[in-house]
């Protein structure tokens, strides 16, 4: 039994521990706390921290500084939200002796004695990471005691691109408006941009494009260069460069000169001068990002010069100070052979062409961050380049932020592929890096949905370490975020992890792609065929008729096949014996081809269909069953979403039946639905004010 | 000295408190729970509430429901926050008979013994808006057993209009993107819809228009009436009921009709029809808010028919179920006399041609919500045509949400006005009601600037009761929002009450008018004279020269003087007596005429100027001395903007001078210090970026 003295102190402990605790721990679960939430531990783990009862010191020969102060402030946070007792006894020590961030930011962490935890690494940003990483296993419940990491990143450049414009909209954007408010920055920095970059740091996040690849000029000009200043001073403590989408021709846009040719000497000098200018009021300005010659927008083949020409001009203005990321999503106007071809065409030819400081970078996949694509050709063919990934965070394709769709397994299929040139899609990138584009916004959880926080997440894990499963990353993301209950876990993480495949079933089985509504990409719309250039249409890549449907990618076909390399290829050759997944993006059969579970092409895809429907039809029964285990608000948030993606996922089959129907006419496979409506009622749908365009 | 006993006491005490506390209390101060952030009490204050420690109960005869449910709950949050203890001796009584919200909320409030506080009213809207004055009353520390209330409100509709857009985009907003977020609607409800409801509630707003006045028909279209529709239940037991904009043409644009005339049949029985099908919805829809006839709208003009005609055939589908508000505000591209005018020529006449649920909506002023306005004509002059006050609460004009303008002496100038037929502006509304154009967005803080939710809040409160002081007002605001300090409350108050002369001073002085960059209406722009219509131009307001400056609106000019009662156009008619808050509004002066300080009109406009530049400064000394008084977060914040105020200030009065110079050509006066810039500086910039188009 308690004494009065006792009680006291227990009460005083929890008194002073609400009032330590971290504001958003206190707050309504909006979702704002995304992963660093660092809810108190309780039971086994909770004792075990109390039994360590750390406090944070320095290692003699470590001394303070902006980012070192980041580290431990995040660790007083963590510790004290966490549940360590007030009374210390052990302690963390932070060995990291080099001041500044200049590093690669690989640490270890490991106990030196029964008392002392020690993060190590060459300098601050060590800690940083290192401060972060520790606060993770420690919130996974882990035993401090029994802590030992010992990491460094696989790729130097780890980092998310903003699609987002400079009224604050942005760009396939599903979660409110932008987070950066260039209207009132420098004046105002939103104490936002420092929680994402908090988010960021946590899992090694190291550069930030800021604007959209489709950017104005105006954004190179003095006053948003003091805007761009005020964000890279808020983001040098937290271990992230800033980079600027530009634009090519800004040189005439706003530099008053006739031309903006790479080769032409005043255009020249005006980079290098425009560079200066930057690198005067931002000493680590990470450099620029281009979209050139894409979509409409200017670069160098305008002036009969070639992509390298165009990047290796930018690169000589930033010169060791920075780097140039040339996008190779192109394909012209002009070609109408097969869009998945065109950039490997017209970028492998200028394999050692490019300048160091230059990295390319590759979509995951041939066409656009569709729910499945086969990885990009380009990864392992230039060898002389530095490449980087980019994937896509914002789900552009695969439900916008209504539908949960977990996307580790869609980059892992892409970074742990073979490339059969010498090591995997991954090690093609580890002198350059990954870049995702960001799902990020305004909205109060980030990223409209709770569980696209765990896409963010995820990118950051797999940049750091891509040989993580996702499942692993899954489940300490849910553990952070959501709550450690292990039964809760199994059952969480195993929804997500079929998440995606569920997507594609219901929206682009067997490989199909591209079948979504025009400009907005909202919703099914497989009988597009009247745009103005061939390969918009959707038409284009089912290439569907009463005869058959899937896209001839073969020798006998645009031969897209033999852009990869043999041992590839021939995966993929014979369509009896591949990966059925990739079924149609390879090859062009006939409805009544058998497919290897013994039904018809026509019924196996009508069984894909549906099998996607019943898998959200199964993950909102599993969420249903979670109520407990999750905060109310958080659980009915998810709820109403997945009542969305259920009557949506139907509509993407019905849609998708009633249209192949009527091009082949065959009669449902035995036991399947009818579509809930004519195919007239879908062509008829109609979305103005869909969001995200 | 305390024994275990008592200190073990104390502490459970302050740990429940803690616990109980509300979610937005505890979280860092982003400004999201606004004024109604019950703050714990302290000093005798807490003492009182303590020993009255109220619980809430409900008299005999009153049943609960969900309005009634509101006003418990919020009880029950506000008596816990504000710090009262968990064991009950008083009550705080509910006497609401009547379910539901049809009466007008007159409740009172008061002790009918020494432990029981009576809220008391009609029905549960009564004990609604009571929960919330009492909550208010006990915010600014009164004594509970003290407090007598009785309170009706002054007017019917006390609403707000939001221009919000269906993507998202705010006309004249500052404050992020719009609060509704249609896309996800109705699968989804952001929470802060319901705190937005709270909000209004607590201050008397009763109705809602939620799309701007711009609108698309799109709004009428059955699946955005399921989106209205889940906004409607939400915001019902807070009392406030929903209004839609419609656009004036929809029965052509989405009916299929050739025609929108309000007098072809079948447009009646299309508006009947979607009235009817809003009503099957929503069976309190509010009715229809319409801009018709007016920069670019369609209306009943474009087939030759009056706004009455127009108004009236909507009343008619609405029935006795609803009101149709129609704008005032309108002026035609033919008309090239004066704009102040056209208002009052084309709406006095048809006074008297109006259904009785047609409320005509009429801005403070003639002109468009400038700094300083007189008031609008035709308040008073319409006397048998129910008439709404409209406010801009957003600052169009004013400085956007950077700088701090406290707009209750603005509304107030209107609403005390006398206008010299039978009464004030407040007096000809009391059968309509106010309307304001809203200022909230996504940003956290609502507003944008932490000082401008004291703009919503007068808004409301002014509604309520037009007779309530400025200064009230302001101290209630600042004392529930930022800290109940006295002397911080004299500084605040203060500081607030001059701060929208201090705009004028520095943008308009002596009754100038709309000298701002067109489209965005940000900064000084008094040299554009070259837009397509005259009245769009600055110098079509200010008609300055070598010569002179002023727009004569008397007998000799346009004679919109005449617009008024003898007994106010005799108060502005002669220059030498009047205000000179409102000279250059009615007069063109030359130069050097001589004003009632002894300066040259020239001299008394450049002192002007520098007054509203110093009152600047001196706003921000009076914040920064204000540090202790005010959270961190909030008070950097504020001390932020007021910056940009000073500076932007400092350029709107040097571009002024600096264009007035180069007209008259005259010298500054002595002591005047000369613009930072010449003229031509000025007039090259631009701000493609500008927020709020």
């Amino acid at each position: 039994m308690m004494n009065g003295r006792g009680l006291v102190n227990r009460l005083a402990a929890a008194l002073l521990a609400l009032t330590l605790l971290p504001a958003t721990a206190a707050h309504a679960e909006d979702g704002y706390a995304l992963w660093l939430r660092y809810a108190p531990l309780g039971g086994d783990a909770l004792a075990r921290l109390q039994g360590f009862a750390p406090r944070v010191e320095r290692a003699s020969g470590t001394t303070g500084g902006p980012m070192l102060a980041v580290a431990e402030a995040e660790l007083a946070r963590g510790l004290t939200s966490l549940g360590a007792p007030a009374k210390t006894k052990g302690s963390i020590r932070l060995d990291c002796p080099r001041a500044g961030g200049d590093g690669d930011g690989s640490f270890h962490i490991r106990a030196v004695d029964a008392r002392t935890l020690v993060i190590a690494g060459a300098d601050h940003r060590a800690c940083l990471y290192g401060a972060f990483a520790l606060l993770r296993e420690l919130s996974l419940g882990r035993d401090p005691r029994a802590i030992e990491l010992d990491e460094r990143p696989a790729m130097p450049l780890r980092m998310l691109d903003h699609w987002d414009n400079v009224d604050g909209s942005v760009e396939r954007g599903y979660a409110g408006r932008s987070i950066f408010d260039w209207w009132r920055l420098p004046d105002h920095l939103d104490r936002r941009l420092i929680d994402y970059a908090r988010a960021n740091a946590s899992i090694g996040i190291d550069a930030v494009a800021v604007n959209n690849v489709n950017a104005p000029a105006i954004f190179l000009e003095p006053r948003f260069i003091a805007k761009l200043r005020r964000i890279a001073d808020a983001w040098r403590p937290y271990g992230i460069r800033v980079f600027l989408s530009a634009r090519f021709s800004a040189p005439r846009d706003i530099g008053g000169l006739a031309t903006a040719d790479p080769l032409d000497p005043a255009v020249r000098r005006w980079w290098k001068a425009k560079a200066d200018e930057i690198y005067a009021a931002i000493p680590d300005f990470g450099g620029f990002l281009v979209k050139a010659n894409s979509e409409g927008q200017p670069g160098p083949q305008d002036y009969g010069r070639s992509h390298a020409d165009g990047a290796n001009m930018l690169a000589a203005a930033l010169g060791s100070r920075g780097t140039v990321i040339w996008r190779a999503f192109v394909y012209s106007a002009e070609d109408a052979s097969d869009r998945a071809k065109q950039a490997y065409a017209d970028f492998v030819p200028l394999d050692g062409q490019f300048a160091d400081n230059v990295i390319v970078q590759v979509k995951n996949g041939p066409i656009d961050f569709q729910p499945r694509e086969p990885f990009h050709p380009i990864f392992g063919a230039m060898p002389k380049t530095r490449l980087m990934f980019e994937g896509q965070i914002t789900k552009e394709y695969l439900g916008f932020s209504t539908h949960l769709a977990f996307l580790a397994p869609l980059w892992k299929e892409a970074l742990d592929a073979d490339t059969g040139r010498g090591g995997t899609v991954a090690g093609m990138v580890r002198r350059g890096g990954m870049a995702g584009v960001a799902n990020v916004g305004s909205d109060r959880n980030w990223t409209g949905g709770h569980f696209d926080q765990a896409n963010w997440y995820a990118f950051g894990r797999l940049a750091w370490n891509p040989s993580l499963a996702s499942e692993a990353v899954a489940r300490e993301w849910a553990a952070q975020t959501l709550g450690r209950d292990a039964g809760f876990l199994d059952a969480v993480t195993a929804m997500m992890l079929g998440s995606r495949q569920a997507v594609v079933d219901y929206m682009t089985p067997l490989g199909l792609a591209h079948q979504m509504g025009t400009n907005h990409h909202y919703g099914p719309a497989p009988w597009v065929c009247d745009l103005a250039r061939p390969e918009w249409n959707p038409c284009y890549y089912s290439r569907a008729d009463a005869h058959g449907i899937g896209f001839d990618r073969t020798a006998s076909g645009s031969d897209a096949l033999a852009q990869y390399a043999p041992s590839v290829a021939d995966e993929w050759r014979d369509p009896k014996a591949m990966d059925e997944d990739y079924l149609l993006w390879f090859h062009h059969l006939p409805w009544d081809w058998r497919t290897r579970s013994g039904r018809s092409l026509w019924a196996e895809l009508v069984h894909r269909y549906d099998r996607g429907v019943a898998a959200v039809d199964a993950m909102a029964a599993t969420w249903d069953a979670q109520r407990s285990h999750v905060d109310a608000e958080r659980f009915a948030d998810v709820a109403e979403d997945l009542k969305v993606q259920q009557r949506e996922a139907r509509w993407w089959r019905d849609a998708s039946i009633a249209w192949w129907q009527s091009l082949n006419g065959l009669p449902l496979p035995a036991g399947a639905a009818p579509p809930a409506h004519d195919i007239d009622h879908y062509r008829a749908l109609a979305f103005p004010e869909a969001p995200g365009i």
